[in-house]
């Protein structure tokens, strides 16, 4: 058996082989899979609603009601060190520090039927399997592993909405395919909700779960399909009985009967199998019904040629690498650039079938007219690096996605803007009403072109939401107080900056009333700096600062993933504002050096969310968010030669090849869209202004190919290693003065230089 | 207060007053409500989607995870006898055996907010309120009561698919509103797998309730509207808070928080009221959306005129009633008639939103084109003689039933037609699968016009569906093995019967084999008869007799409903086969005198199901349906008069006016069906002929106005209490031969006239 599986992988190899000049080999999924990352190693293509990648394990959120914190580990359903696998589920999240989805596992097994999973100390104990990395391949619309424990070779593939399954079976037996619908990632023991399965024929099925999971009130529709009819199929509820409250009984239902419902399910489908033989799978995803989910099916793969399917697949990543062709200095930089690009094109996920319709936040369907409706918004983590992106290589995906977040202020029965948009429920989490800094970002840079004024409308609206969050508060005191709100000083710092945004797109938009009102509020960080220690503090509702704070610790302390040493430097909108209340230059660039260089003592590490201790320099966490525009700050304290030779320490420390490569969670695409900017020698400091501050480029030189059909170059001169430090700057040509490039800089086309040296400029 | 109230009650008397030569005003809602009636006393239109009524208690299905007999009590929600009413809910089934349902309970109170039903025996301690008969009326589509312990008036009436409530307070105070979305008929711990509310504006809210009861996934959406704005609201959960897994704590949810979700809710509205100040309420049902019920609600009543929709309501029922005017001898036989009318048009339920939409059982959702789709189908009680009723009395009614039975089996993943149709589920409830009788039948007497022959094949279909309850048994033996099924004897005769029913629809359709096969089939009957002891005997699959037998006992025996005395006689479709295999006419007759007239020992009467003592005559069991024909088989054995007297002492026994009126469940019309056509002079005695067999009229004449425009008339001269007997009869003023009357002498109009007399014509 083994030896002909050998052959079976070699034959795969060959048919996927991609030519030499494609960017898409550099592509390497497993990047972020151990440790911290939450990335997903599986198949999808960009933006798709499908992501189809093997889950590791299956761990209970709470073990005799109490939290349980690996858990965590399982964000994206996969950790590289684990042993085993124990199937290919069709929905997962890229880099969150919370999780959901991981709906329909879908597993194949040869022998005897088993409906358990069993334990990764014993595989055998269940349906689960035990892998070698050396047996498994994950790349753009690609994965494949070898199951050890049933000799069968599985592959996968998707379109934007189907998963398609190759399975080729080693050994001449009787083999099952398992489709589990109780797994889920975040698995709550009461978190199937509902699911039914209708079995149409012998070779289809269509169906729905239920959950309330991160998402609230979740129902993902299904179809499946086969590519061999099953000889027979059961279905056994891991559950009381009692469900079927009915006559039931006049059948037997765990055998071949094609109407079943219940809270615990698990199904089989069984099949004779020779040497060597296949057979296919494809499920289909639908927010609105089993039928438009079986005419996703039809439409999106209506042959059974898995080859096809990731070939198409492919050349939808090809041509989404290729909106930047980047030349980078080492083989292992191309990898982690265009794995960037890569990361940055997985999340937000299209959310409407076929036909345009998908289920609302009202519950209602609807139809979306006019633009591609998307979810899974982590905007608290986007909106600094990752939109603004988008609005540079792929605008016209982030007008959709501002066009989406209207349809949720639309469909909220709160009337507000997406804090972290998920499948038609908001899950609320994390700080900030940061839709608005997207929005504002999208309109000003002439990206959303739809009703902008009912969009400033939408902004206010949220920003004026007085229940949400201490908002009522902050409006009236200019400041969350700390015994309203744990993470006060962090939500006072985010809201002052949305507020700007706000007050710049009534600007933008002549809502002078709007502007003067939200301007105010954007001042508002003010009111958290404690001048008499030099930082970000708690303050009490008589206006007194909290006694008892530690300046290192991060939790507690009024913040959310940062601590007051991080988030201090949090006004995005008005640094200088900041350098002046700071004391002037010489304070706060004592400041920056001191945090990129202190020593952390251990115990903070341990307390320091959603990162590895390598995701630390000094005291600065690339690891998190809030510090993300930090060390671009160097250029205002006339010391831009910092901002340089530090964009390149952190290029370099904390990206890396490798499943351990990202320092922390890639959260949807930040992280990664950090690494894109900052390779491309710029960042968006103040998304809301047109402004992007340089630094020093990784890449020796990178073209973008705009959507307008413009090219705009980045070259570094005299690249190298060492040579971090930024000489002279040319745009077209021309000597280009001071550190503020402009969004129109980029969009009309052109050339940016860097001659770069080995010694700074002073 | 008290004082007010009686002045509201009279003026609301006054408003209800009716002309006295309405049929409405013998409608008395309240029969059937105590005991085994199972009726409800509610307000609802004819066939209508809702029916708003009060619910008496609130039992759980069961107790430390044991069945709670009393929870069988309260079918309908309503048990005359109770002290307390705990709300009113929206939909309730009628005269059934097993229940579901009970959505939406709504309650107003006066005084502190309790949000806890509280126990009967003191109201006091939650919600509900203790009421008095006296300050209670029931009358077709109005119900009023008094709500003692909140001085509230509270006033019931609907169109098809909005309930509206007027409630009067009593006291200038604080008021709540209380809608009760855990409340449930047959309340299961786990049967409310989710609910949801949103409320969009200060008067109206929407949302959908989940269940899992009787129906095993059935969704009910709604909107709810308030004439007057509430001041405030708030919801409670009462399940562990843990359902809410995302960020929910960033808002308080409990007090007027708009976005609300979870499986064990409970809502409050709040106002302050004025002396004799109202509120009214309207509730819209849908089986697919929100939005659907909301314009379903503005459609229907797009006004808050109570007694508008009062009056409009009740012409459809007097228009309803009309369509049999009915000369009677008694006021109390008046009340019979028509109340037996009134209930025989309460179910099906219409199934569709006034746009057409409606859910199926493939959860997708329909538009029903040409027919209005009805739901809740009790097809082992009303094949008999309900169906038949509609046939002549609502044709186009029963034609739409059949389609929407065609529409079930388009659907039905197993393509089967329903035995016990149920918003969309099929519950699965009783034996054999009657809907071919119902089909057979409404084709044979011309009343369905749609594609007879796809009609057939879904009847042949489900008749050969081997998995279900002992069919594959069935046609491989030409008997269910007693070790195979508890009801082995009376699925074998039902199965036998509806058989025959297939067989003559194919017969009617020129389809020779299928005729060929089911007349086969429709003699297997005669494998359960045991000469040996003159009875129907559950069968071993080695052909032999089950040894221990009780001919008296319901349970057990391998019946249900019934003991063999009752059900040897099941064979309505060739009652003279049935003549010949006992031995004979003589025999027969003797049968049919002692099953009348002998002693039926106490033990028995405990375990035979759904009826009060008062529904057995001797060993006649009238309050369930298996023997229905029976009392008409004496014209096949030369002693019409028999039959005669019995129909007259069964109508005047087994139907009473009040609370107490009916001997056993009215099972969806099916008993009121039967006295509608005794009280005529003739019964279907085996619907799928054409033909009807005569008995003794009740009436002293009734006008039956058809469809067709034709009227057919019934005259029973010289009719009296004591003249039971008919002396001859005359059809369009000729005399009459047999005592079969057919199809075509009803629908071509024309009268039947039966002289009657107080001695036997032997």
């Amino acid at each position: 058996m083994r030896q002909l599986l050998f052959v079976l992988l070699a034959t795969t190899v060959s048919v996927q082989a991609q030519p030499q000049d494609s960017l898409i080999r550099y592509v390497q999924p497993l990047i972020g899979t151990a440790k911290m990352g939450h990335t997903f190693p599986g198949a999808t293509v960009p933006f798709g609603a499908v992501q189809l990648s093997p889950d590791t394990d299956t761990i209970p959120y709470a073990v005799d009601g109490k939290y349980n914190p690996d858990v965590y580990t399982y964000c994206a359903g996969y950790q590289y060190d684990d042993p085993t696998i124990v199937g290919f589920s069709h929905t997962h999240f890229s880099g969150t520090g919370h999780s959901d989805l991981g709906d329909f596992l879908v597993m194949p097994t040869a022998g005897a039927l088993q409906l358990n999973p069993g334990v990764a100390e014993a595989p055998q104990t269940g349906f689960r399997s035990a892998y070698q990395h050396a047996n498994e391949a994950a790349e753009a619309n690609y994965y494949r592993v070898k199951l050890d424990d049933h000799q069968i070779l599985a592959e996968l593939t998707t379109s934007t909405r189907v998963g398609l399954h190759r399975y080729t079976f080693a050994g001449q037996e009787e083999a099952h395919i398992i489709l589990d619908l109780m797994h889920g990632i975040y698995n709550y023991d009461d978190k199937n909700v509902w699911t039914v399965v209708r079995v149409l024929n012998d070779s289809t099925i269509t169906g729905y779960r239920q959950t309330n999971g991160w998402a609230r009130t979740r129902t993902v529709y299904f179809a499946m399909s086969f590519s061999k009819p099953f000889k027979s199929y059961g279905s056994k509820s891991f559950e009381d009985e009692s469900v079927y409250r009915g006559f039931w009984r006049k059948f037997d239902q765990t055998d071949n009967f094609p109407d079943i419902a219940g809270k615990k399910l698990r199904m089989h489908f069984d099949f004779d199998v020779e040497v060597g033989g296949q057979v296919l799978v494809k499920v289909a995803l639908s927010s609105v019904s089993m039928s438009n989910a079986l005419a996703n099916m039809e439409a999106e793969i209506p042959y059974w040629d898995f080859d096809r399917t990731k070939r198409d697949g492919r050349a939808l990543w090809e041509n989404e690498l290729r909106r930047i062709e980047a030349t980078l200095p080492t083989e292992a930089d191309y990898v982690n650039f265009y794995t960037a690009m890569y990361h940055a094109a997985l999340m937000p996920t299209v959310y409407m079938d076929l036909n345009g319709q998908y289920k609302g936040l009202d519950y209602e369907v609807h139809t979306a007219k006019g633009f591609t409706n998307y979810t899974s918004f982590s905007l608290w983590d986007t909106f600094r690096a990752f939109h603004p992106y988008l609005n540079i290589v792929n605008p016209s995906r982030n007008a959709d996605i501002v066009a989406s977040m209207m349809a949720h202020y639309d469909q909220s029965a709160l009337k507000m803007l997406p804090i972290w948009s998920h499948y038609a429920n908001d899950n609320w989490c994390m700080s900030g009403y940061h839709s608005v800094s997207v929005i504002a970002d999208a309109i000003i840079k002439g990206v959303y072109q739809g009703d902008a004024q009912a969009a400033l409308d939408a902004c206010v609206a949220t920003a004026n939401y007085r229940r949400y969050e201490g908002i009522g508060d902050y409006i009236d005191l200019g400041y969350i107080p700390d015994e309203k709100n744990g993470t006060s000083v962090s939500n006072t710092l985010e809201y002052a900056y949305d507020d700007w945004c706000i007050a710049q797109l009534a600007k933008y938009l002549g809502r002078q009333d709007i502007y003067d009102t939200f301007i105010k509020r954007s001042e508002n960080w003010r009111n958290m700096y404690d001048s008499s220690i030099g930082f970000m503090r708690p303050r009490h509702i008589d206006g007194t600062f909290r006694k008892d704070f530690d300046v290192l610790e991060t939790h507690g302390q009024g913040f959310i993933e940062g601590n007051t040493w991080n988030y201090s430097l949090y006004v995005p909108h008005h640094p200088e504002g900041l350098m002046e209340v700071m004391g002037g230059r010489a304070r706060l660039l004592g400041y920056l050096d001191s945090l990129f260089t202190m020593h952390l003592p251990d115990k903070f590490f341990a307390n320091t969310e959603d990162i590895t201790r390598e995701g630390i320099i000094g005291n600065y966490v690339h690891g998190n968010e809030p510090a993300h525009h930090v060390v671009y700050l160097y250029n205002i304290v006339g010391q831009p030669w910092k901002a340089q030779e530090r964009v390149r320490m952190i290029l370099e420390n904390q990206y890396h090849n490798g499943a351990d490569g990202l320092g922390g969670n890639d959260d949807c695409g930040q992280m990664s869209a950090w690494y894109l900017f900052s390779s491309l020698g710029f960042y968006p400091v103040s998304p809301g202004t047109d402004e992007y501050w340089l630094g020093s480029p990784l890449v020796q030189s990178a073209t973008i190919n705009l959507e307008n059909g413009k090219r705009f170059t980045v070259e570094a001169i005299n690249q190298g290693a060492k040579n971090v430090y930024v000489q002279e700057v040319l745009l077209n040509g021309k000597p280009f003065e001071g550190y503020k490039l402009k969004h129109s800089d980029i969009v009309n086309g052109g050339t940016l230089q860097f001659r770069m040296g080995s010694k700074a400029k002073k």
